[in-house]
């Protein structure tokens, strides 16, 4: 249908082949619901060997924004708020998910550097734009606390961050700790948004592991939407679900799928013979040599991104004829004669493609 | 996985081949996210065709329940409730989803005739099982407004009924346009829950055809999740949503699928040379059989159910040597030595399949 | 304003002499808010010791259907239900405050007994007229449980009576025993709806002390609206609160008055030389008097009241003719020319209102 | 109680003598329930004539939180949010009662501007702390709907300031002009706290009156509470309340007053002879004084405010001495050594408590 070559998301395309292959020959088969099958345990069981987290309990949700909301409702008290950046994803992109629930998103901001822009061919914004910072979290936290009206306010009650970021960032493994740290330290839970979790984990620039997520984190979520499944988000708490009975609570939110199995499906194949990792690593080799063209060709990127979404000024005139062949994410004006685009890589991205894109540039 | 043959639920499978072939043909095309695409737009005009409501808006959500709040919250005021029957899905099996976006469901009675056992072939309740009256509807709006504290009270917002029912049941023409008399003079929405709507539409015992309900309730849903599709139901609003921007509350529901197309793909196929309609007739045929088989074994069917839940009344010696080979739905305890069951066919039960079961009764 | 003599409701008056003067005395004395102060303490420690419950939290909010949707609240998961009965205030009168807050009210039937009209002297119902039953209770967690599906449907949370009644009848101790030890052995808590309290208490055919609501249900509270307060209802947990911040909860219900203490002054006054129990001692003796007149004149009871509200069929030119002079409650229509109506009495009627009263009927 | 002299509230003590009066002298009349009775509508008669807003539909409701909790519900879709200051009394002190009722508090900042301290006579922050500014919200507006993805976004629904603000200052005429252009560009509610607004009114640095106010907002509050009733707020659309039916809202946020009429009888009283005026008038008053005590004596002023409350800039050890005798309201920690504290004056101060504590000062 679409004739332009695309890298406006990481959601445009169906299913690794392999997942297909499954549908199919699972078809006829006659599974029982909701995510009673073993399907569901046999990924469940997958995910948590990979995660070093054996004790761990396991969901299987449809989308992102679902996710967000389900989990972070089992998490807080009717009074308490999730702290998260102001560019986090359910402070800014949810349509008020998470107030529809009842809660406050308790919101830091993400990053105060000013743009730099003398050497072109540098990031103007560093790695840090979408991220928060322990020490941020400890503030907010303590001055609610020394404050005698806090009774009147709303509590911090949990942690969301994603990683990577809406920017494209990551968390080292010392600001992970960090984090995690602070949290267990006023125990409050900490939940990691992984919608793109894979090309988080095979970033270069990353010393990040699943099992350290698994351990540091009171909840996070493997994100198969944007990473090789049809759609589909596996949620894991590393150290069991916090409330008695999980499974109306999802109901509740719309989130519990009758054909549950169809979820336990694609986690059972991402999660077999490492394909996960492996089509993540695809994504992130199509955007570092998208990223060196770009670089080559004297283009400025707006963020040092190590995984899939790249961030690129763009002049204005050449953006008009690069949308003749190309569709790309608009993300901000940036002056009269310039905009920041996204090009976004993902598990199927070809070589090809690139050299198209790049072509094009 | 399941050696034993089922007749649990019509929810067993996965999607008819046609639409895994489209999957599939379509896998790596890139399109774009939300439901903006041109497969939801084909699938949404040929269902407008086919309801004939060429003015119609139509929207893509993944499951029932998270259908039937979403639908819900849109039709009512804040302080409104809706009536349903005590059996409807959204009064009973919801986990409290309506409550928790704030509504109340006001509860009619479904039925009260005493069951009857005198002629073991004949169901022992009638086919009013599971469906609500437009006299009773009349009544509690009628007692609603004469009372003078009905401002402290919850309004009627918006009548729900679904079709088939819970228990298999049908509306007839008759009855449904009663009942849309009745709301249309109050100006109170009606909704109806579809489900399993192809198996009310091809039912033999009945008179109700997709136009009928095109023109009869201001909301409707094309249930795909347990006819013939992966997952998916088409909502219908015949004559246009009544909130400004559905998006938003769609996704504050957790219920914008990123990959909308997915769904727009799937009831693109079910609506392209009627099939839909002809998967639907399967199921009914093969309950058909099943009927007689049970009749003429000299079972008692529990509910005169036309459409593709059979409810039989079984001893539970025989119950438990059936359930060596077969899966069932449990429904209820009738007394201390006989249970009703449920025996669901759908859309891709074969013939075989129904001389199994019946080889075993 | 108002020339008729009225027995429309128990809210109707002011409040008790004492506290107005008590109002006026501390007007300008300077006192903390949010009832962090002296008064509120007091009050509470009245209260607990009156029901001999010293270890029991207390709170003082300002009227009934924000105390009911406050403290149900509290006791619920976010996948829980309230059980009342169908006619309770929760369930009926309170524009949907209990859904406002996410949580179904589950209810039972309040009575089936169909009214009886021989002796036209006698009640036509029962005093079993808006109560619930423990077995009704026990049959509805019991049922829940044993549903495969239980986790989607609404659990049972907990478990909802008033006392007395919407319809002025009164739990026994036995029945209440009954109804705590069911509660108690599922882990349910019980909420007791003491609007009208006192004049439960003051009942004379009732054995039920204050102590054994303290020692039966886990929380309740004392009406100060309709018992002699200007307004103020105090919600006692005789063992404890079950939510970690009780304060922001209230808060967010909008319950949280800014000058407490003028709640906790009014329930001091009340709990000060047992005043609230004599008030109530008042309402009853009138109700009595009535009571006893409209058996003598030959009027029909509509139910065998024990407390202040007494529901009376009246001929409908009668009441036409009544109501020149006398506003009343109107309940219901009985028949085509009959009405059942609910006279009022409080801690501030006189004997020569009922005397009125009787003149006109 | 107390013995030492308090400033740390306007909230301290009960109501006007007046009110009291008339609360006694009614306190025996039968009054008709939920504000259905003549004293409302008086008071709403004298309100409307007062604002010069013959159609306005007025309400009284009991407390600050829970007004602009029921108020901001009325005037969202549930997909909106409502844009205030950071400061704002919604966003930061309500504890989440805006999200309780499924709304997103829109943030903009109060101001930026660094505090001055080199002449200590003068305030260190401008009389613009506190409040918003036309030009940020027409700015937040626009960005929201040039975003291609707005829909995935929180709607500005309504538009929330508090006059007085929660540091005192004050709009003038031409910024609500200017605000109230925008919203009325965009088509957005104005909503006007005016939970201290006699104390704005009566300001020597104002020229907004309360017709402006009237004229250029969509719906504010009289605030009573802090300004000489007991309890109260009269909510004023000037132009009609946006809803089909207002009681079951203000009842399902737990709302509606049983005995309206208490709040009827004391705006009536407020609004008779202009005493609302009067004694906010002595608030200023005494603050003017205390100001000028305060600068005579050398300290440094925290804040530029024209009204009841003012911001001094303390040393700990100064403090400390003056705790002993003077209650005040605790702002926040200024540097190791120095300490913010408020001042509140009210309708009751007398010129010898301000004596009194400029001596200890």
């Amino acid at each position: 249908m679409n004739q332009k070559i695309s890298f406006s998301s990481d959601y445009t395309k169906g299913a690794h082949p392999l997942i297909l292959q499954r549908l199919t020959e699972t078809n006829f088969e006659q599974i029982a619901g909701y995510g009673t099958d073993d399907y569901c345990k046999n990924a469940a069981d997958k995910i948590k060997k990979k995660c070093n987290a054996q004790d761990a309990d396991v969901f299987f949700l449809v989308g992102g924004t679902q996710t967000n909301q389900t989990v972070i409702d089992m998490l807080l008290e009717p009074y308490e708020g999730v702290v998260a950046a102001q560019t986090g994803h359910v402070a800014a992109h949810e349509a008020g998910a998470i107030e529809f629930s009842g809660h406050k998103v308790l919101t830091l901001p993400s990053f105060q550097e000013e743009p730099q822009f003398e050497d072109k061919t540098k990031p103007c914004y560093s790695d840090q734009v979408g991220k928060i910072k322990a020490e941020d979290i400890k503030k907010l936290i303590d001055s609610f606390y020394v404050d005698d009206n806090h009774e009147h306010m709303v509590f911090p009650g949990a942690v969301y961050i994603s990683h990577p970021t809406e920017y494209g960032t990551l968390y080292s493994k010392a600001e992970l700790e960090e984090i995690s740290a602070i949290c267990r330290q006023y125990k409050i839970p900490l939940f990691l948004d992984g919608a793109r979790l894979g090309y988080g984990l095979k970033a270069k620039r990353t010393d990040v592991t699943l099992e350290d997520i698994a351990r540091l984190v009171d909840v996070f979520y493997v994100g198969g939407t944007k990473v090789g499944a049809m759609f589909g988000e596996a949620v894991v708490f590393p150290g069991k679900v916090p409330v008695k009975h999980p499974v109306p609570i999802i109901k509740q939110h719309g989130a519990l799928l009758a054909k549950g199995w169809l979820l336990g499906l694609q986690f059972d194949t991402l999660f077999t013979d490492d394909l996960y990792m492996k089509i993540s690593q695809n994504a992130i080799d199509m955007a570092e040599l998208l990223r060196e063209g770009l670089q080559k060709k004297g283009y400025q990127l707006y963020i040092d991104s190590p995984t899939n979404q790249q961030f690129v000024v763009m002049e204005d005139e050449k953006l008009k004829e690069l949308s003749e062949h190309v569709t790309y994410g608009f993300w901000e004006k940036l002056d009269d004669t310039h905009t920041v685009v996204r090009f976004a890589t993902d598990w199927a991205t070809k070589k090809e493609d690139i050299d198209t894109l790049l072509k094009y540039l």
